[in-house]
């Protein structure tokens, strides 16, 4: 059987997530982002799909870098107002039975051990549907939330990071062994209490002394998501992802990382194939190729270019609102500040210069990431060759109006995928690890958080 | 038309709540409490029986004081396992439209920033059905799982939420101004930047400088619950709740806890009745007075009385474990660790001596709140005479078997009450807040919270 293609939703509990401007269009759903309505329905079309997961983003903070000033993230709904992803979960878990749910929960502001709780209760009521997307958080405006007077350093976040899963592993597989609950109404014992453990973690950012509360959820530690895109963050997602999310305008970008990921993966002592890789694409598709050229028109007509340079300007840090249209962006100043946004653009063609003006035009749609536009024979080939050409394992799919760039390629590539034997008609059973690596519903041995199993 | 009573069903996202050892009745279904179904069969029941609220308890530690060991708590799943309270609230709310989720969530363990973002999610999503329980926290072992050597001193933790309470009103109330969400397609403007604010908060423990993250929820600041027993949790209560629960053991308590709240909350400026107290209730009925009685013998014979103990030794820091049963328990001289579970027995009648085992067995049916026992009828009848006799509005219903106590109630108890003219047919329109108070789905002016809006 050829390499089966998976499909994530990238969402946000947000008005406008990666492309500024399209809340504006007639067909767009986006700004009901806050009702049950606009995700039960989103979840049910993800379902018949096939999706594997909705993945939804987060940010603690507002993008108020460009032109120093929240106004244009305000006035374009440019990721805010955001409400919380979890809180989507349950209801979205009732109208569905397969689907699986990436959150994205930033570990710099909140405890081992009451977020291992939230993690474990969604475990639990999604019958083994969870994923975290681990994120140490990127804006200053974040930790002023949280009453900092800046955010931890970037590679300071990750030492912090590391700590954190230590802690969470512990609660998660280590507090209350296989056998632990009875459940025995007859012998009137719930659980063997010599079977369930006081974790103690001493690390340098975090500590716990507890029993985890929650009795073992049908995959233990949640499916593990992660993006960074630094080294220092491959080396992170090497180490513990299961799913990474990664980004980049070309094969050529997308290949070398997907490569690299997987040498780290190695080098850490885990087979590259425990590593799903997951390249950002926005596709734009329509019955046939010239009515999605139409789309593709029509739907610029409603982008907002400011709107992207806050967006721009909030990932990187630099404040593009301080530089004309017309200059070329030098980015090799600030490295350390960047994140995957600017290595996209960067390290595409290193001979290759952008203006400000070229950049608000590039993630006006899709953000950062490349764009497919074409009719669904044309999406579905060109899919394909990306994963020849990359070595991904599918592709974290946003969108331009929600839920319809969505129903398009329920509608419209899903099935020639179907048709050329590279996608799923039907999930295959179990928790979401479980459909994903067609193993058990528990991180395997080689992974490090089977390091702190008991016995381990 | 008569005062009208008002019912919350008491629960917690665990095993065995206020009635130890029940979890082994057959009938019992409360060790689903990790299902989606359980919590959706529960809403909808309440909703038929037109309870204005699910109240949602939770804690953030294990119930380790009895004989200094959580063995006792894990073996009869008292109160442990315990998930999130929070991830409940979506799928709920899908498959009602009345029923209000009241969430208690421990203030002391999460920053105001997101925590105010959470709760506007769930307002949003429920359209403005969401209640918050503030709870400090009472359990050493929640400190330690937090990383802390101990919790804060008592006195000291309403100082925490005092602070707290002042944060969060700032970002619910004072951030986006009504009138600065435009979502104007045409105009191309989502919101008014000029009417939203950045907040600034530097209080003695939490320290806020952020907008928002979510534009205003139809009631912004969530219906507020809280249970202080204590003189200080009192005027605490006095000043910031909507809801008070209070519990004990006869009228008389009942009687001067609320008179004293509402005292103190005429004293801190609001109308008395903007207090809508609820005293904790079990109720165990059937078609007959005889079969009610028949149904609480058959209960008896599943109770943990030792689970009893180990519940009030973590109530009140107490281990009963290192007593004689027939040791007369004597309070006075802890009276700082004191929670309303000791209250409830030293000040129902000061002349009266408890056991150990009298209590045990006091508290192995619907904890340390009393209860009442009959037909439909008379147990309407009691409620009747209860609020008559003390001023309370309505009673915080806890369960002997889940769902099935519910169920009773709603088919037995909730029919009799319509009849004699003091119970909802219907519900009233709009949010929580209005559906409790009559009035807008805002706090009114006389509330604290209000002090913070623009132009207060």
């Amino acid at each position: 059987m050829p390499k089966q293609i998976r499909l994530n939703a990238f969402d946000m509990n947000c008005v406008g997530h990666q492309s500024p401007g399209l809340w504006t269009h007639p067909d767009d759903r986006a700004d009901s982002y806050n009702t049950l309505e606009y995700w039960t329905d989103l979840a049910r079309l993800l379902e018949r799909g096939k999706f594997d997961a909705l993945f939804l983003a987060d940010v603690l903070g507002i993008y108020d870098v460009y032109k120093d000033s929240p106004r244009t993230a305000l006035e374009q709904a440019v990721q805010v107002p955001v409400n919380d992803p979890m809180m989507l979960v349950s209801a979205m878990a009732l109208v569905t039975e397969h689907l699986g749910f990436g959150v994205t929960c930033a570990l710099s502001y909140e405890l081992p051990y009451p977020f291992a709780r939230r993690m474990s209760t969604l475990d639990h009521l999604t019958k083994g549907r969870i994923g975290w997307n681990i994120v140490t958080g990127y804006l200053e405006s974040a930790a002023r939330g949280m009453g900092l007077e800046r955010q931890v350093a970037h590679d300071g976040r990750y030492d912090v990071a590391e700590d954190y899963m230590q802690a969470a592993y512990k609660l998660w597989e280590a507090s209350w062994e296989d056998g632990a609950v009875l459940r025995d109404r007859k012998g009137r014992r719930f659980a063997d209490a010599d079977k369930i453990h006081r974790v103690r973690h001493e690390g340098p950012h975090f500590k716990v002394d507890a029993i985890h509360l929650s009795e073992p959820s049908p995959q233990r530690t949640p499916v593990l998501f992660q993006a960074g895109a630094s080294t220092r963050g491959r080396d992170f997602a090497a180490r513990h992802a299961e799913c990474v999310f990664i980004n980049g305008p070309s094969k050529k970008v997308i290949g070398g990382i997907a490569a690299d990921l997987r040498r780290r993966a190695a080098a850490a002592g885990r087979d590259p194939s425990d590593l799903v890789i997951f390249t950002m694409m926005t596709v734009i598709t329509d019955r046939t190729s010239r009515a999605a050229q139409d789309k593709y028109r029509d739907y610029l007509g409603h982008v907002s270019e400011e709107g992207a340079l806050a967006l721009m300007s909030g990932w990187t840090g630099l404040d593009f609102g301080a530089m004309r249209p017309d200059e070329v962006v030098r980015f090799t100043d600030k490295a350390d500040a960047m994140t995957s946004a600017l290595e996209a653009f960067t390290t595409a063609d290193p001979d290759r210069t952008w203006t400000v003006g070229e950049i608000a035009r590039h993630a006006a749609i899709g953000g950062r990431g490349p764009m497919l536009v074409g009719s669904g024979a044309e999406v579905a080939d060109a899919l394909l060759s990306w994963v020849a050409d990359t070595g991904v394992d599918g592709f974290n799919l946003a969108y331009v109006l929600t839920p319809g760039s969505f129903a398009d390629v329920v509608d419209l590539v899903v099935p020639e995928l179907q048709a050329r034997g590279v996608y799923k008609r039907d999930y295959a059973p179990g928790t979401l690890r479980q459909k994903l690596f067609g193993r058990g519903p528990r991180l395997p041995a080689s992974h490090p958080a089977a390091a702190v199993r008991p016995g381990a």
